[in-house]
């Protein structure tokens, strides 16, 4: 499978140069997952698009149209397994800074194959690397996916993908944020945390999804501000995001971490619930079973 | 004159969509001001490439090939006077946030016309509005000109263009920092003050020639941290940058300054070392003349 790409719904690989995006990362994006040639959570995608939107007081993003873009792909690609990534920019023009007073939005949707993730990450977990670069802290950016991805791209450049394929941000007051891709949870003492992401970090669809599970399943959560030795002494820990769903995490600074029930039992509640998606026979294995 | 431009060296208006600039804002520019075909601040706008450039990992900017670009563009346009907007980025590829191995960036050069500042603007100053969103703080990106520029592009839908050209922006602990697209200088008892950038702001061209400035008029600079409040206090105030080179506040926050001796001492320097340019007849009509 090839990428598929389509620029305000037609047949092309380029946008402007003088694009905003380009220029100045004046923009969103969403990443979605798609089987089956369906995408499971793109309400929750678009709703997170319009918050985007709005916090940046660009035009809402054209759902219709973006939904056109997917069926069309999907018929170009002949495929209904992938990742279909959706762009909304500024678009051209403006003095400057300032955006032109109606601004003509770009966008972009693209069908990719589905990253060669291997299947040890869903029943083994990952070990996760502890980034140098800490997250700055900007409110008026938080919790959207928007393209000013700089602080990630460095932070990326810190390891080597092979051994481990996730690294831990924190803000810069020590705080434990997010993944470079993922959400970040751990488990104590049968309770959840989870960052409330309103300095830095983006909210992430699957996290949601997550959080919402755990309302179902009746298992507590608490939002809010750890610091990195509390995630050191959690239970489990395990990262998110709408492609992989959930890795547990088997290891963070030197410190082991069991595969444990609630990651286990969250794993094949949101697999049930059709909104996340492991290779076979992820939990056969389990250490717990 | 219409605007003409470059990309990797051919005559085209488009980059990749897949372009990391497009995707991550994964990219570095510079904005030089060109007078009679020249740019005479080309060594300190390239010095300041090949830091970010080294600061984000990136390949250093080949500087044969902008200047290539810049003699085609010249010809092309066969104007003398405008801006030269020079622009490096990751290139296209990599998966996800990891860069290739080996980037093929991609070089933008454009010459635009001149922006139609009022000639009022450097004889009498400009009322500068104060910005509410506060510059969050990144070490790992302050200083240099990266292409994620969100911040900036919504500090300045905070006010109309018309009546105020340029906003003075604080970061998170309120201490003065920049202008959306200008550094910032205060004079004081004969002393000049500028914000040090090292936790956020772009370390401007214009900025680093005003100091070499001072340094050969013999006047005292301090570059540290300084509040709004002895920034309010400040005998004069200006406002800097390639295009423009100094513009002298007369309002910030209620508080009106006269455009003071410094300030037009420095102008001038500016102007007979050829590296600013003031329209005919700014300084005639001084409040000190």
């Amino acid at each position: 499978m090839r990428a598929v790409r389509l620029v305000n719904g037609s047949p092309d690989t380029t946008v402007e140069a003088a694009d905003r995006g380009f220029v100045y990362g004046d923009g969103l994006f969403e990443t979605l997952c798609v089987r089956a040639g369906r995408a499971p959570l793109w309400a929750l995608h678009f709703a997170r698009f319009r918050r985007g939107a709005a916090r940046l007081g660009l035009p809402v993003p054209e759902e219709a149209l973006f939904q056109q873009d997917f069926r069309t792909l999907l018929e170009q690609s002949d495929e209904k397994e992938g990742v279909l990534r959706l762009q909304w920019t500024a678009g051209p023009g403006g003095r400057g800074l300032a955006r032109p007073r109606q601004p003509s939005p770009t966008r972009v949707s693209a069908f990719m194959p589905p990253p060669p993730y291997p299947p040890q990450h869903w029943r083994d977990g990952i070990a996760l690397y502890l980034c140098q670069l800490r997250l700055g802290e900007q409110p008026a950016l938080a919790g959207i996916k928007h393209c000013n991805r700089l602080e990630y791209v460095l932070a990326r450049r810190e390891w080597e993908q092979d051994h481990m394929p996730e690294g831990l941000l924190l803000d810069a007051g020590g705080r434990v944020v997010e993944g470079t891709v993922t959400n970040m949870f751990a488990v104590r003492d049968g309770c959840l945390y989870t960052p409330a992401l309103t300095r830095c970090g983006v909210q992430g669809v699957m996290r949601e999804t997550v959080l919402t599970a755990c309302n179902g399943l009746g298992l507590p959560v608490d939002i809010g501000d750890y610091s990195l030795e509390f995630w050191l002494a959690a239970d489990e820990l395990f990262v998110t995001n709408s492609l992989i769903g959930i890795w547990p995490v088997r290891e963070l600074s030197g410190r082991a971490f069991a595969v444990g029930p609630v990651t286990r039992r969250l794993q094949l509640t949101l697999q049930q619930d059709g909104v996340a998606w492991m290779p076979a026979a992820t939990t056969t294995d389990t250490p717990d079973s």
